[in-house]
């Protein structure tokens, strides 16, 4: 039974870790904590969770001494240093956060102010979306679990500019994120009669989230993409709708689309290509680790849109850090992570 | 393994059970019929379930022949001539219609407008709340599974009226229940412009599920007991919220109360009891068969409320009815039934 | 035209007058304050209302001098000084908060938690629910006007209560707010993830709007009433429904009732008492300044049921108060105020 | 006083006239007309309008005779006659529905299916979209009003286009509306519990607006304009939001931009560009004929991003169409449409 532990469990991303390991066969939940909530049992602050886990939040250091993997769910900058310790101690570090997401140190003191602390570490590290750079994480030690729109987006452009299909300049992608996406603190944006009945964009293309497309999508293509990202705050709980536009190279046609997509996805459990004249939903996908993808292509304007949804606190946060930890241990990739998506 | 079939299969408590099911160790979905949609793959109802469930829809006749256990899920009165069938069939029948809860033939004339076709099967037949009539439950053949409210009310009173520490008289139930109590079928009130933003009462104080909430209060108070009932129609997906007044017995306090549900309820797993100074909230039981009670009392009026809070499509449909198998098949109860509510 | 002057009015009622005073045609907004954001225009707290109301935040001395009438929407407890100012000043003072509208100082103290800071203002003061106490708002210079809930009920109960045909004991009202209703302040239960798709009670018969409903009704009834009150938040942004369940005295009929109520409003322009078979619903009031009634009885238990719904924004805070000025300036009632509810 | 007439007047568009045009100080509602709710109160079907319009539903021909100008809001390709009738009779014909939008016949024959039917009527007719044709509507008898999509891009497109500061080329429209804009039938896909929480495309790049906006844009840019057009559904009632997407021409910078919309919109009451930094929100712009935009650049990629918010059951619908009569009765614009949106 491998034990779990996870720092900072009373934000979004840590309380899902929990939710979705108590269902893990070959996991559990062995010590959580949490700066603001110290001592207090995490039932007091999810009341949803009250007799299933009433553990009570306690340090940092307790959950790196009594686990075999260490979840970091703590704002940007913070996981560094953390990494180190469980590194020092000889554990598996899953970061949720940034820290080691951007290969190169430039763009990470461009979009997120910091520098690279420990060099070596992320020389260590390994960039995890499992469904395209697999064969890197097996093994690895820390590992950086991608963000949700840099999970939505890279599983729906992938095979088309792996296959050179689509030009890899004038990328664009329009994304819509469902509220936990923003997290428990308290804004004004996310306060109920604000919100509700509402829609905007915001970061319109200056979102941290960009450059880490860009790095994923460069690798599957081979050479640099970079794309225009405008994210949509939603009034919805959870769930991301990416809708991807790119020309289409000359000739290309729908049914070469779909027998690449068929092609790299066939065997990957957690997508499901939709059968034609279908778009991907949101509502379809809540609650479990699939991310649903659908393909059109406008031929009046030789325009390619791949769509696809997921659920940002599940594939988009814990569940793909649930499947990065069974991958690092040597479990089947979907132990404990066949959720049934409910229908409402 | 239990091989389950479920009749009526696309409504939906049926496509809940098919979810829930999925996830039983011990029990497998071996058929699912339905009329309107016989011959199409359940997932094309609902592509939430696209490659977890695309079993296609047969006939009842199939669901019979191919099942240990047939769980009915049909519109009130068409349950009758399948529950015969079961019972020919030597099949164990939990139906989740109305059709055999109601003991008295004369109420289910007044309510439901019909006769009982087959008073033998009604003799048989057994009302099943397990934390109120667990005892009679097991080993039945045929099951009448409560409905929605008729399990959040009777679970809210019943440790105050079986201690006769509240009036039988005046009792008050005034219920929330989210859309999908309403079912699939179109209607302009649950059109989506038409609900969104508003909340309102319906079918005040004559809602079939008085007799059943009465029948149950009546039988742990020993006598009759008369109930005012009035459901609203709340803008959610699911759950039930029953705020419960009665008039408290001279010198009765919160703390006996608290101890009469402590004492009542203490080794039921579903049944959370909140601690003092917390509400009952639908949120924080949906996708979960937990029915969370809070108990207060108004001392200037002399006021016992009693609220509770379940999954209207789980402990209130689906959920119990599996909970039910799992008592007339002698397993343990909560098999496939610990699900823990996600906070958000 | 009469200037007017909102002391708070970046709060959500503060706001919502700006709103409701644009369509006034013998009113106009002369100034507004805020302490939070003072000198900063009102459309860069609300973008909704850019180029509608730019009108930059002052200082409360500012609203005073340059207004005929102040409208306070300030926290409890600080009415006080700022109505002993306008009434020095000669201004007529119309209260949103509660500071005024106990007239018992015990109550205050009770409920509140302050004292009576200038009883010789109490004694002027008067409590503004046109509907009932119409005369003696006439001409007054300090007006309370009522609360959300404190609007409702009354309205839902006074008829039957002035006739004699219910109990004065044992009523119960229900009630179900938006959200609005909590104000613009950040809190964990408004924020967006943990309040959509939920519901529940709060301060269970601990309400402070309780004093202030059974003043209006013993006046009405002209004998003490007594009431449980228990408020809910709903996930919507306006609108209260109250539910209210009273005893029937024996021998009284809907239509004794159904007659009552008709003869008490069937002047009142704001009251739409609804034909039988209706249910109000706050979706139908939305917007506008209408109390929307719906009458049913029980006959199985000898239970009245009467349901109210208003907009908790208009009818229930910024509505009325226009509604107060215009009979504090002998105006018609409905100046500026025949607001057409949409259907969506 | 304006006689106004609506057929069609039970449909949501319809609906919204209704209740705008009781809001107009020099046009009154004369006659509706409903097939399906002929001889019913308009406040049976939406109980929100009880009292403030009980009218009953007639006939077309009644309205044809009763009016000065009849808005007709029909399911496409029931205008044509109509237009007709009120052509002969001499009245002013404003058609909410498609029939007159297109040009060229062929359009329309291609994306709905039908012929011109009196070519001689599409010659008189005009495409009101006020902003940018407001010259050739005036005094015209037959004015196609835009749909909602198509006012909400062509004014965010329309400055960049003319001034040729963008390519005309590769163009996005990624639209998100709100459910109204499905109208009042129900469907699967608008039932409550089956849109609630979800989010997914329609019709992706196959819409017929796509035709409409294209025909607008390129009478705008004076060459052909083509675009790819992605709709989404929203689970809100009101709103669209357009973000769209085009190619800089080199060296064009955001200023430029700014200062091309300054020029075009200034003086347009209607449009409110939103200061540098925000975003347009559907929620700042619900129940107002208003049209938000906020403008942005990608200068990474090169793009340009003109993000617009209307209420698409107002400016996209009723409001605009309100509009386009007091543009033919030669009445102030803006007359009956200075609508103050709600902060909440």
């Amino acid at each position: 039974m491998i034990k779990a532990g996870i720092v900072g469990a009373t934000g979004y991303a840590g309380a899902e870790l929990v939710r979705l390991l108590s269902g893990h066969p070959q996991a559990q939940v062995a010590a959580i904590s949490s700066v603001s909530f110290e001592g207090q049992p995490l039932s007091d602050i999810y009341p949803a969770y009250f007799h299933c886990c009433d553990r009570v939040c306690g340090t940092q250091e307790e959950v790196v001494e009594q686990s075999d993997v260490v979840f970091a769910a703590l704002p940007h900058g913070l996981s560094q240093e953390l990494a180190a310790q469980c590194y020092a101690a000889g554990k598996v570090f899953i970061d949720l956060g940034a820290d080691f997401r951007l290969e190169n140190e430039a763009d990470y003191q461009q979009w997120y102010g910091g520098s690279f602390r420990y060099p070596e570490l992320h020389d260590l590290a390994v960039y995890a979306l499992p469904e395209l750079f697999r064969e890197q994480i097996r093994g690895r030690k820390i590992i950086a679990n991608p963000g949700c729109y840099t999970t939505a987006v890279p599983l729906a452009l992938a095979p088309a500019l792996k296959n050179g299909y689509i030009e890899n300049e004038g990328i664009i992608a329009d994304c819509k994120s469902g509220v936990t996406g923003a997290g428990r603190k308290l804004t004004q944006n996310t306060h109920y009669p604000e919100l509700n009945e509402g829609l905007s964009a915001y970061k319109v293309a200056s979102h941290r989230h960009t450059p880490e497309m860009e790095q994923s999508l460069s690798h599957v293509a081979g050479q640099p993409v970079k794309l225009t990202f405008v994210p949509h705050l939603l009034p919805v709980n959870r769930g991301i709708l990416a809708t991807c536009y790119a020309r289409l190279k000359p000739g290309i046609t729908l049914e070469q689309l779909e027998q690449a997509y068929q092609a790299q996805y066939e065997n990957e459990y957690f997508i499901r290509l939709l059968p034609k004249g279908k778009e991907a939903d949101i509502k379809n996908v809540r609650y479990s680790n699939f991310c649903d993808i659908s393909l059109h292509v406008d031929l009046r304007t030789n325009t390619f849109i791949a769509i696809s949804a997921i659920d940002n606190m599940v594939k988009g946060a814990a569940g793909q850090a649930i499947q990065n930890m069974n991958l690092a241990f040597g479990l089947e990739e979907t132990t404990g992570l066949k959720l049934f998506p409910p229908a409402f």
